[in-house]
């Protein structure tokens, strides 16, 4: 017989409900229907109105025979239909798949491939990236191409001729009786991550696990409610770490942004009364470096989020001076985005320039729902001493974590062995318990904020006739934060000008993706034929590397 | 063979955890460990040293042999063993039920019994009650009882022999391998709701949603990091609305108060910079009207949250005269406290008073993560028409509603008839969607923000020798918002005066439940015999009624 206290005491629809972020976009809209919720260009969106056009989208889906579990992707810069799609394709059942607008077309024909998608909805400036995908293709399933108009962009690179996207919206019903999930562990969006292979991995979502790390984001930030937040992170980078879902859950506005340009920001901020935006160093670096005259009149007390890489002593200083709060948090996509966070303290506020970059440096703590964070011995799986020096792998575990890899089982398994994710990221523990990564242990070239996989780079040189033997690794750079160091090996009589290979590379990748430095020459290996990455690391640091 | 969404990405101990609140201590503990936790007299304790504490409180009690889904009871005022027993009982797997200090030593040991408790913490000032409660148990089970020392009340009214707390406490492993709930279903709390029947219903928590309230809370209040929060409301009322885990979550600080009174909450407000606190309408009644003398020096901003019962507009304005803000929730034991607020919309500040009190009058919408809560007609469970005229019954469902009554199916399956929770209160829905009680349906008598059943009251009445029938309603009461009001009907020949049923009542009622005013005669009744509360209420209300 169960305990008293599990008897007749069991889950029912009164006292149980899958969480799921589509729940705070309901009560927003319920409660604040009249709240300003999307801004973009001269467009001016209530939360009723995009409730209701949410609701629209994921009516004329589900019309559409597109429900559960079904794929519908998104081609879109952080436009009012991304922030719409967020609960829309949810609401249908279906799971977004926001691609990286800044992808080749292969790639994309790879996600659309592998996702098996069954619609996309495309921005106008993307339209043409987009045809070239579909050649690519190879399934030959059917695709709904909505096709998004945008004033702010203007006319269509390409005709696709596909279904417009605000008429495919018009035709849904605004009261369309959307359900939660049966299962908050079901699937909620698809984010593929560059990873270390060749191919990209299919990151799953689950509905728990957006809602917790959108609720940490409210948490991290003591978010309140109506915040104004400026959408400088790409919606397509882990689902723009949550945020479209904070965003919700705060009844907070949803200021758009098409391109990243210091002016633009500036003016949101002065304009809009921006409160939050988040960013790769690249971004709040420009900001800093912007000249005085554009920044006049921008509002004290903005809160800054930043990850991708440290934030050094001169941006937090340049920050300081407009004003800005910045945090430091880093994460994965396989843990939704931001999972730890630099937490910091009332101390520290006394302390140099030098000091406080030190400790703001560290990758931190957990994040609030977060269940743990730890640096463990890969092979021992116990954590390392927190004495700030030996080295160990960040793993996580909780809520915030993925639901696994797409079809693919064997990657899974190894990401959570031994009951813990595995970052791939070595790092030590400081006596606090502070994190702080030390190397990477998978080659991941981190540029502008986008993550390049070496063996992605160096596939496309092996596949030059005059390549014998090539390693792509990561240079610093003032700007990008670091960029691809080729090292080719040409094989004997060939000649190849640094430029040829550039060439050769930009036929088949992504423009982020093509090495900035080529370097020829024999490549440094272990005594069992490994290419020795540390030592060309240490050549790609140096000024013999040859910019092309 | 399941879908590729649900493919080998099944739940495991990398990416699932149980929800629980024992989570934020042990985040705060780890990333804040210097910051204050409580304040108590003259004690200042950090969250370092508190969660140390209740781990050893954990360790102790399993070495006690209390473990998984043993109930220990507490009979304690705000003080630090309170909010430690939030921790360390469930910690060690256990329950806690914290019982209302003011009950009648005959009803806390029916809750010992029913609740099958296996340890009291029990404080130096209700040892006597204690010690009554102890001989009216029926159970003969061992009963290991800790008494607290607290330095701010002084000896102990009685020594009962039991086990000091201190050192209990101490004996245990401050590194106590302490594990959350294998199921977040699992209880973490038992609280006794007077209910509607005379003997009080043991309505059981679990962990996801103690959690989730918890978050509520602090999504209501956008409150941030660091809040310093006064115990006005009892942690024995619905584990004081959650706001034991709530503080813990934000790592604030938990400024302890063994009695309401308007100097101490004052002299709190100066000295430890309180920011939020909560209450019945009488605790902030009695602030308004406190002299001013003693409200000088007090900072503004202070964030206050009222239940029980509707802010009257002088209260309203005595408040915003003090500079603090005030927010309107609703909610039962069965809803873990709050679970609907008043959600205040920026238009409504230029309205005059009275308009703003009509508004924030009503009990409001849905809390942050409650699912849904709805007028329903109960007898159909369709939507009354947002009309502000047709009644219908609140009706609530999501994480935020109780696991169920202990030990009573019956009451259980009646309570979520139709998949909602049945609060028993009649309201009227707005078109705004907010919510606004009309009525009790089950006469339900709240008295200084204590619920009283009249039922249980009645019970007592009908004991006495020469009582015939006998009801008890609410009697509005300018101070306490309502007081039981009996009418008794004597048998034939019976000569009683209202000081003899008080003497009687007094025999078998805590306190605050003794009629206040005593009316005989004979009592109106229907055609088919049952007594019309509704007349008696107007009744009660008039002059008419005799005060004791």
């Amino acid at each position: 017989m169960p305990h008293m206290f599990d008897q007749h005491l069991e889950r029912n629809s009164a006292n149980f409900a899958p969480l799921s972020p589509l729940s705070f976009i309901e009560r927003t809209a319920e409660v604040y229907p009249d709240r300003l919720a999307i801004v973009h260009g001269s467009l001016r969106q209530t939360w009723g109105e995009t409730y209701a056009r949410c609701r629209q989208l994921a009516s004329s889906l589900n019309r559409a025979g597109i429900g559960k579990n079904a794929t519908v992707a998104a081609l879109l810069p952080n436009t009012p239909p991304m922030v719409e799609a967020h609960f829309g394709v949810p609401m249908a059942g279906a799971v977004l798949n926001a691609i990286n607008t800044r992808l080749d077309p292969e790639t994309i024909a790879f996600m659309l491939d592998h996702g098996e998608a069954r619609a996309i909805i495309v921005d106008p400036e993307f339209t043409g990236t987009l045809a070239k995908a579909l050649a690519w293709r190879k399934s030959q399933a059917p695709l709904l191409v909505l096709t998004v108009q945008d004033a702010v962009y203007g006319p269509a690179v390409q005709d696709l001729g596909g279904t417009d996207y605000d008429a495919f919206v018009a035709e849904g019903d605004a009261q369309h009786a959307w359900e939660l999930p049966a299962d908050e562990w079901d699937a909620i969006a698809l984010n593929y991550t560059s990873g270390t292979t060749g191919n990209p991995k299919g990151v799953v979502y689950h509905h728990r696990g957006a809602a917790t790390n959108a609720i940490s984001n409210v948490l991290e930030w003591d978010m309140p409610k109506g915040a104004v937040y400026l959408w400088t992170l790409p919606m397509f980078h882990c689902n723009g770490w949550c945020f479209p879902w904070t965003v919700a859950a705060r009844a907070g506005v949803n200021v758009c942004l098409r391109r990243v340009e210091a002016q633009a920001i500036f003016d949101a901020m002065r304009e809009q009364g921006v409160t939050h935006y988040c960013g790769a160093p690249i971004v709040h670096g420009m900001l800093v470096n912007a000249p005085d005259a554009m920044k006049a009149g921008v509002p004290a007390g903005i809160q800054a989020m930043v990850a991708g890489a440290a934030p050094p002593a001169s941006m937090i200083e340049g920050m300081e001076k407009m004003g800005f709060d910045l945090t430091h948090v880093y994460g994965l996509t396989e843990v939704y985005g931001p999972a730890t966070v630099c937490a910091k303290h009332a101390a520290w506020e006394d302390l140099d320039i030098g000091e406080r970059a030190r400790l703001n440096a560290r990758q931190g703590v957990r994040y609030h729902l977060e269940r743990d964070v730890r640096v463990l011995d890969p092979a021992t799986m116990q954590p390392v001493p927190q004495d700030g020096e030996t080295m160990g792998e960040i793993m996580f575990k909780g809520n915030i974590v993925m639901k696994g890899y797409l079809k693919n089982a064997k990657a899974t398994e190894e990401a959570f062995a031994g009951g813990w994710f595995h970052s791939g990221d070595l790092a030590v523990q400081y006596p606090d318990g502070y994190i702080k990564i030390k190397d990477r242990s998978k080659d991941i070239i981190i540029s502008g904020g986008e993550n390049i996989s070496s063996i992605e780079v160096e596939d496309v040189l092996y596949r030059h006739p005059a390549v014998l033997a090539a390693a792509v690794v990561a240079r610093p750079d003032p700007k990008w934060g670091e960029t691809p160091c080729a090292f080719v090996e040409l094989k004997a009589g060939a000649t190849l000008t640094p430029e040829d290979i550039v060439a050769h590379c930009k036929q088949h990748l992504a423009g982020f993706k093509v090495p900035r430095a080529v370097v020829f020459g024999e490549l440094p290996k272990t005594s069992t034929g490994k290419i020795q990455k540390f030592e060309l690391r240490k050549q790609a640091g140096s000024a013999s590397a040859i910019d092309v």
